[in-house]
């Protein structure tokens, strides 16, 4: 089954706004297993759009627009795609008293004239209610093509596919898909994918896709069956197989934890508390450890000593260290995690130093880093050469942190 | 002027990568005063592409394609459009040397067989060096129509638009395009457009456009004239009005600088230090603040104070304030910052405490944020009503913290 999208909004083709939505939908329709060959974006434009519109159905089985189902006279989606569908518009009912319950919420201001618009739908299309705003998802079917249009702005487009488009285009296929991410950390990309080789040129079902982040390498492993169940059957021994070869590098096999999150649990579970002290990451591991809902159970505190004087006193760290050695130092990585532990009274505090650039400094490279982790007394330190500009070996050094951080847990053999 | 894009490579079908690429290029070309109709997003696939190109060659006068320049069997954007555009492909000597010079730095890696296919360029073409790759960028004329080939990764496209791509398109405009963008803080999207909906109605030459960021407002002022300079005296009396309107709101008039660097600027101007004491957003300010190269002249230690016993031992804020009105209150907050300048020897320190959710604390709602500006041993407190996730809440802190240190220092007379 081909799928293709159309983006509609002239704010897209101005650049005003990276088009996420597309993204979005194109990892959707790859992990549903449903060939996409055209993405296509086409301003508020009548004309233009019905020429796209009739371009994909031509050589696609189902559309996908996006956008353009606003209450104004530029919105103008449903009205063309209704008539390239040859479907009259009539008022839904329902929606119509779905918007009137969500301006009901003072918060979401007056309802006007034009609000009423989007409680019209093509005449026998299928209504998705939109839980997030006033404009309904709607699914056009004629024959064996479907169009299907979604809110625009992705508070309202993502949770819409996920409950209602999702189970559609699942149900249209004759297979179930399912598919299992498998996150990794410490591991290049390069080398995840030669240990892993024998496996990819070898798959039919389930499939093996490699996906590489900062630092991090996530593996989609997908499985096509009958159901869930058998899906799900397809992919434990390949699941097993992973963390056979990849083994501790594997930090968790759920979509939705990050790296951060599958620390901040992994101490949470041993009860352990943690603190940071940051030179050249300025906050960010801090920052990140706290993006994760319930962090202030294990991380209490953190030191952000950017300065020399600041290492000195709020860290301790040797005046005699820093001279001899420099800020960025294996010397002083320790000397900061072994203080900043002690100081705060953590089991464990983590320590970054390095060179970010733009200009290299102490006679030292840019991307040079080093980091300390404090555990139960025990100071660890790597020294990192990273690639990239500031901010990219900023975002690095805060992997590598979280890397080490969990390496020294586990060897510590819980 | 109409101009097309073709973003190639499977990558963004399978929404492995989010098309930023495509989002540069609009903007761009918007601010060249050039019509984009179309952006099609299409695989490293032969006949696919050939199609897409005839189309777009058939309504466009200029197609810019991006992506699919590498050198393996996979990426065929050159042979396509060379093709299409009924052109030899010719080996570029220059392009060869390059290449050659390239791989001589070793970091680089080995040349091999492959990559003298990089060197292969369409006869009669114009060659742009990619000063950051391997792959030249390549301008094919032919009658009133151009296809202008691109590398993919953002790291070479952009700096190679910029420095010939940019130029090239402007030559080709009968006038040139000149734009500012204008940034302002401390001033909704809304009560913005409203100030100044008159110069919107009225405008012709030079226009203004209106970009929403969290917490900010940026207007881009763009002017036509048959020369730069004719141009930049067109944009300077509507930055002068915008002035006048908008006072100290505007933080910059340089597309690239951001709010933390105009802070910094400003702290660096007065020699003035800041620290910050952060419990909600937990590190995202002072790593904000350090994203900025030479921050460290003004901005030394950071606290991050995320529990309430780090709040009394880092910051010294009395556990009677924090029993009796909460770690989230104007109180706490007037102690952080206080204390925090005191502590540190800073002549200002930010504080931020607020609950972020998803769940709510203290009887107190999520959303609700107490910042504080301890400038000169005077304290400034502000409560505010964030919207939005976790994510979203805390990010909104963060400008509201920079901009009510702006305020502070502006307020004070300088």
């Amino acid at each position: 089954m081909v799928v293709e999208l159309i983006s509609v909004g002239t704010e897209i083709l101005l650049g005003n706004i990276v088009n996420t939505n597309a993204a979005y939908l194109s990892e959707q329709c790859a992990l549903l297993g449903l060939s996409l060959y055209f993405e296509t974006a086409v301003g508020d434009n009548e004309k233009r759009l019905e020429e796209t519109l009739r371009t994909a159905l031509g050589r696609s089985d189902i559309v996908i627009l996006s956008g353009g189902l606003g209450p104004t006279q530029d919105d103008l989606t449903k009205e063309t795609a209704a008539r390239v569908m040859g479907k009259r518009l009539v008022l839904d009912e329902h929606s119509k008293a779905r918007i009137e319950e969500y301006f009901q919420n003072s918060q979401n201001g007056q309802i006007t004239e034009n609000n009423w618009k989007q409680a019209m739908v093509p005449e026998g299309c299928i209504v998705v209610d939109n839980q997030n705003g006033t404009a309904p998802g709607i699914i056009i079917e004629e024959g064996e093509k479907a169009v299907i249009l979604l809110p625009g702005p992705p508070g309202e487009l993502k949770p819409m596919f996920e409950r209602a488009i999702y189970p559609y285009l699942n149900e249209k296929r004759p297979e179930t898909i399912c598919s299992v991410m498998v996150k990794m950390c410490g591991v290049g990309e390069s080398a995840a994918e030669t240990k892993i080789k024998d496996l990819i040129d070898a798959q039919t079902n389930p499939t093996i896709a490699t996906y590489a982040k900062t630092g991090e390498v996530h593996l989609r492993v997908t499985a096509s069956a009958k159901d869930e169940k058998e899906a799900k059957k397809l992919i434990k021994p390949v699941l097993k197989e992973l963390r056979n070869r990849f083994g501790s590098c594997i930090y968790t096999a759920d979509e939705n934890v990050t790296l951060e999150k599958a620390v901040i649990d992994m101490l949470r579970e041993r009860e352990l508390t943690l603190t940071t002290a940051e030179s050249i990451t300025g906050g960010m591991l801090a920052a990140r450890l706290t993006d994760v809902p319930g962090a202030s159970e294990v991380f209490k505190q953190g030191l952000v000593t950017y300065c020399n004087r600041a290492k000195r006193k709020l860290l301790d760290v040797k005046k005699t260290t820093l001279k001899d050695y420099g800020a960025v130092s294996e010397k002083t990585a320790k000397e900061m995690a072994k203080n900043g532990a002690f100081i705060t009274g953590s089991d464990i505090c983590l320590s970054l130093t390095g060179i970010a650039g733009p200009d290299a400094a102490e006679d030292k490279p840019v991307g040079l880093v080093y980091i300390a982790c404090s555990y139960n007394g025990k100071v660890t330190v790597q020294e990192y050469h990273l690639k990239g500009e500031r901010a990219k070996i900023r975002e690095s050094a805060v992997v590598k942190a979280l890397t080490l951080l969990r390496e020294c847990i586990m060897a510590d053999g819980h």
